[in-house]
């Protein structure tokens, strides 16, 4: 098995499309993904997984149904299993997050912007 | 439940131990955990755990009986299971690993720096 090691400066770097995740490490059952996200996502939830979002460029706000939380450079924030969220970002913002490999990037939600097979950086 | 955002460096302000990982969050059966290394570490490996180190701030060299690779600010390196490694820090490095609740830091090894119960922040 080969180690690497992953810059998420260089890795970010490599795609240009948003809310489209893209596997850049396995550890145990949970995926290591890098999204980039501009405008408006959709309400959704996960039924049996939580999520972290760990902000590494530019902002981002997670509308939630108790109220917003804004995340910045260095910030993370998680979202335990059954919350209704929607990420939101004003400006173009580089996230990585961890979840279960079985994560679905629109939750209960199915439509145009569900994907349902990562690309791996 | 709250739902809380976490500054890294705040957190990472708020300790000055080395090799005491401390729990910030928990992502389904991981946990997420923020440590300061300085110096060397000693050599183990985890049976059943992969492990991810994210590299805050500073530098560290992963010692590998492959080969060493250093690990910057804003780059992740994953060891997976039975791997054997060795964290070594020439300046202090503040970490960020994402793990199984069940990783105990030194692996297979019990000695004096082995952390049986972690803190909260």
């Amino acid at each position: 098995m080969t180690i690497r090691k992953v810059n998420l400066a260089e890795l970010f770097g490599r795609f240009q499309d948003h809310w489209k995740p893209k596997i850049v490490g396995e550890v145990n059952d949970s995926l290591v993904k890098l999204v980039k996200f501009t405008g408006e996502f959709v309400w959704h939830h996960h039924d049996r997984e939580d999520e972290l979002f760990l902000v590494v460029k530019g902002r981002m706000r997670m509308a939630l149904r108790t109220g917003d939380i804004v995340v910045g450079p260095g910030e993370f924030i998680i979202i335990p299993r059954g919350v209704e969220h929607k990420p939101i970002a004003e400006e173009e913002t580089d996230v990585l997050l961890f979840e279960p490999n079985s994560t679905l990037n629109t939750g209960n939600v199915r439509n145009e912007r569900t994907v349902p097979e990562l690309e791996r950086l």
